[in-house]
């Protein structure tokens, strides 16, 4: 037969010409002495005032690196009516005072003789570390605050047999244990309980972090779950592969983290959030390791530990591998932004463009106050190029008749083959023209996307000057987003003033990651708090009103972020009292011990337990 | 601000330039009259020999109505190696003997207060009828054999209230109760088990079965389960609509049954699977009614119904409703058969055109045998089109090359845009045309893709002349489709030699739904069985081996079948101990009385208990 036909047993193979499975090389784990502990991200990049006054992003690991954003002070002091005055900043007092780690001696010997000295520390500023994520309050609290309760130790184990030995050990000790990816959660996710009595032990899947192959021709990469976004992406690129997940925090996140919270990337629209890329998880729980015995496309059996294990946020076990859809780099990328008179008009256009069948893989629609913010943060520009700024701005205001106090701003990814590109290019310019947009160019697009990532520094770099900062987000249908982001808006500047602070409020929004059925939205929101006693709380109650407000308008409790302890007594609101109560009957019924007790949503809430 | 933005407060709409939710007239609930009761389907559509020896397919339902296919008896002779001798038929027995009822009294009473006599059945029919699905042997026990057990009584809620009350009422007085669709599945589902010693009731979804509202704006229709699949489409294409859901068993199939098995439709390409087109389900369990406060385009906060409720299979509640996922209807259908010389190239080709970014809504490659059988459903032709199809069959073979003894067919369908299908049709020709395709035309894609909904049909009309036949299909990543569909072929016709059986045994299959990372294989098994003792079991034997080489070269249990009964001996093979330990714990958490007691899956095993 094999003569007749010279096909017959052909193997299948990638468009360059590969079958099997490819093997990277291991990289070395997360090095914690470059990161941060008081504030987000890597010790060589953070915004400082330069000797002439002009903000900067130091170290060289963004677009925004070293090019100096002579409007962004500018811009601070306008928005929120404030000072910005760097000989009275309040200066940080980190390290803050740590609690003695209370280590259960036989768990601890257990874990030395399991791990090594090198796999078990006890030391506070890793403990401090692995205590928290990025909530405004946590990073208040390290810097100018308390404290009270931190991980007692933290544990590296090298393997998934290692995880499988600390949770025997945890139950036979009855610990505590937390898992760590990145450290990036902005849910109080990774904040101990305080009434928590047993030993806590942080479980850092640093070393968890290999790639262990890449298939082809199916498209799979089985990848271990402490193994870091960018560092992967970067390995997968190296083969010439892509998950395609961007979210925000891909430098510090983990694969691990991003299945437990739930995570969603930028360029969603291609490539699918972490439910649609990962194909299938294994975990170490109490009740043992969970996993299937094949990867398959799909498959109806019942169980799947994917659907437990996506958003679980550490309360069931420790997540230690998946399988995860990979996709050839894309042929090309291309950025653009287009202007529109007003929001509505933005919108209307995203709306139109996710019905077209050719959404680009990032859509983000800055309002008016985003599109201002993102303005402060230009470099400064001369000569030529501030001559034709000015040009356009002429042209853009006198001459199309856009007003720059409504006018919004919408940056667009478009990622695939040549032909993809196009024809993504051809239904936005002509989706866009229709709505009255207006183009502004690949750069303005490419620089609004790559921001994100250097985004993240703000908030810290402008703490010291007494202003609190954070994000929230929320996910609504189509027909009812511009309504929720105005109301929200109104809100927040409603419950300011009623509070008699100084200055004004902060708060913007995009409008972004188009679904089928509705949009995306993410806010920002600060105030500054000079003078303000308790600004953690005060910050607090707003966005909380916020929520509220979000909650009155159909909108999600979180998008993307999750729950963990900050939004789990909104939990009521947005599922039936049954809902709730199979979340913990399971999580009692497979965690009786609660050894993963880190206490997010509410599934360790004894709360009522009749039938 | 409204007077200088005339666009201001603008409303969204769909392309009709319709907002607001539609709210479409309520039909009128499934009558079990119209319906077969020993066979699939409607009663009016059925296969017989007609007064020239022609095999014809009654009614007018289906594109194959009413068209003789004089080539049909041929082939069954041919392929099983035996005689189609209509006066030498296993005539049926059917109604069976059956088990007398026994009612819980005060269940009865309380189900009669609540739903009154018309809403309450112990007729024997009836419940023969909610106690079987599809299966081979219970079709065959219906017309040949025994009913051992079958449930108690039916009840047929009007509202989600109904439910509600209905398993108050079993929780009070230890009723087990079995919710009931369409009765289509083919895993043994609704058997009811012969050691359930307490009162059965069958919960019919019937009467729940209104599109409660259609969200043109944000492509969301909220459904009651009992809607069936053919109703819901009709209605929803009324107003412009389509979920775009397409099974085999669309006729007879419900929303809450899909949902239950996991189900998958032939255009998934396009419109997803089941998983994908609900957003949001809400169930009534032992502990409440579960279910989210509004729709969302996608929420992290940990607890989500739906992930419970999918595939659940009846074990641990009853759907009430769903909000899914719609589509405009397409602007444009067309079909599409191409021939290629071999396997081979068939699935080189599909698995080309997954990657090309610009796959059909649905694409299926019929391997030979599937081929022919499809060729002996062929109408009887005359004068030009005989002659045309002579000269067809002689270019393919002599100036083309192909072997019909080798050469597969692959129908599809593209759906979309006119600009969308235009790239299908230009990616999907240009691709195969690299792999050796030759196109068939679009009356023989249009044919392939309708036989599907008439297919049920044949099993049951070739039953009587001793032949048992049977589907079961599977899902395999790409690299590993050809080389399973060839050694369950080989097992099949080895286990088929090894008992020595009459004739020859029927193994043929369809690849089919590429996913990204593999396909579905669906396959078609049968046996001549006269004077075979336990014909049932015998086949169930081969069955069971060719599953034991589905799961050895790597594939599925089940791509949309489900486990039901006759699967759930394999899970063992398909997920850990763990994992089946995490099902039979949160199966106890949450309905500690096992009032879901139908016995699928082994979510009612015993097992082992210790963490």
């Amino acid at each position: 037969v094999a003569e007749e036909h010279p096909h017959r047993h052909r193997k299948l193979t990638d468009a360059a010409g590969r079958s099997g499975r490819i093997e990277p090389a291991p990289v070395p784990p997360r090095r914690d002495a470059e990161l941060s502990n008081d504030v987000w991200g890597f010790k060589d990049t953070g915004f400082f005032i330069n000797e002439r006054g002009e903000v900067e992003l130091s170290g060289g690991r963004y677009g925004l690196s070293r090019a100096p954003m002579p409007y962004l002070i500018g811009w601070v002091r306008d928005t929120f009516g404030c000072e910005v005055t760097p000989d009275k900043v309040k200066a940080s007092q980190y390290p803050p005072r740590l609690p003695k780690p209370q280590v259960h001696p036989r768990f601890l010997e257990d874990m030395l003789e399991l791990l090594g000295e090198d796999g078990v520390s006890v030391d506070g500023e890793t403990r401090l570390r692995h205590g928290r994520g990025q909530t405004q309050e946590e990073i208040f609290s390290i810097r100018y605050g308390e404290i009270t309760r931190m991980p007692d130790l933290v544990v590296y184990p090298n393997s998934e047999g290692d995880v499988e030995r600390i949770v025997e050990a945890a139950i036979q000790h009855d610990v505590c244990l937390i898992p760590y990816g990145g450290g990036t959660n902005v849910t109080d996710a990774l904040r101990c309980p305080v009434e928590e009595k047993r030993t806590i032990a942080s479980v850092d899947l640093a070393r968890l972090n290999h790639i262990l192959w890449i298939d082809p021709v199916n498209l799979i990469a089985r990848i271990e779950a402490g193994a870091i976004g960018r560092v992967l992406a970067d390995q997968l690129a190296e083969h010439g592969f892509t998950m395609g997940h961007e979210p925000d925090s891909i430098d510090h996140s983990t694969l691990g983290g991003w299945i437990a919270t739930y995570a969603s990337g930028m360029k969603k629209n291609r490539y699918g959030n972490i439910e649609e890329l990962v194909i299938d998880v294994s975990a170490v729980t109490p009740a043992g390791r969970i996993e299937r015995r094949a990867i398959v496309p799909r498959e109806s059996a019942g169980a799947d530990p994917k659907r437990w294990m996506l958003g679980s946020e550490g309360s069931l076990g420790i997540i230690t591998s998946a399988a995860v859809r990979i996709y050839p780099l894309p042929e090309e990328t291309a950025y653009e932004a287009i202007l529109f008179k007003m929001l509505e008009d933005g919108v209307a256009f995203m709306h139109a463009l996710m019905r077209s069948g050719a959404t680009p893989a990032s859509v983000r629609l800055m309002d008016n106050g985003m599109f201002h913010f993102g303005q402060a943060l230009r470099p400064v520009s001369a000569g030529i190029r501030k001559a034709r700024g000015r040009l356009e701005r002429w042209i853009l205001t006198k001459v199309r008749g856009f007003d720059l106090d409504t006018l919004v701003g919408c940056t667009l990814v478009f990622e695939g083959t040549r032909a993809e590109v196009r024809a993504q290019q051809r239904a936005a310019y002509a989706i866009a023209q229709r709505h009255g947009g207006m183009r502004a160019g690949a750069s303005s697009g490419e620089r609004g996307y790559q921001l994100t990532f250097a985004i993240a520094y703000i908030r810290d770099f402008i703490m010291p000057y007494y202003i609190l900062a954070e994000s929230f987000e929320t996910s609504v249908c189509w027909d009812r987003a511009v309504e929720l982001r105005e109301n929200v808006i109104r809100r927040v500047k409603a419950e300011h003033a009623a509070r008699k602070l100084p200055g004004k409020p902060l708060i913007m929004a995009r409008i972004q990651k188009p679904y089928h059925t509705g949009v995306a939205i993410y806010f920002y929101c600060g105030i500054y708090y000079q003078g303000v006693s308790d600004p953690v709380q005060v910050y607090m109650d707003i966005e909380n009103a916020a929520r509220e407000e979000i909650l009155r308008c159909g909108g999600a409790l979180s998008h993307h972020h999750g729950v963990g302890k900050i939004r789990r007594g909104y939990l009521p609101q947005v599922m039936s009292k049954a809902t709730l109560e199979w979340t913990r009957r399971i999580k009692r019924a497979v965690d009786g011990q609660n050894i993963f007790g880190c206490g997010n949503q509410q599934v360790d809430d004894p709360g009522s337990d009749e039938a």
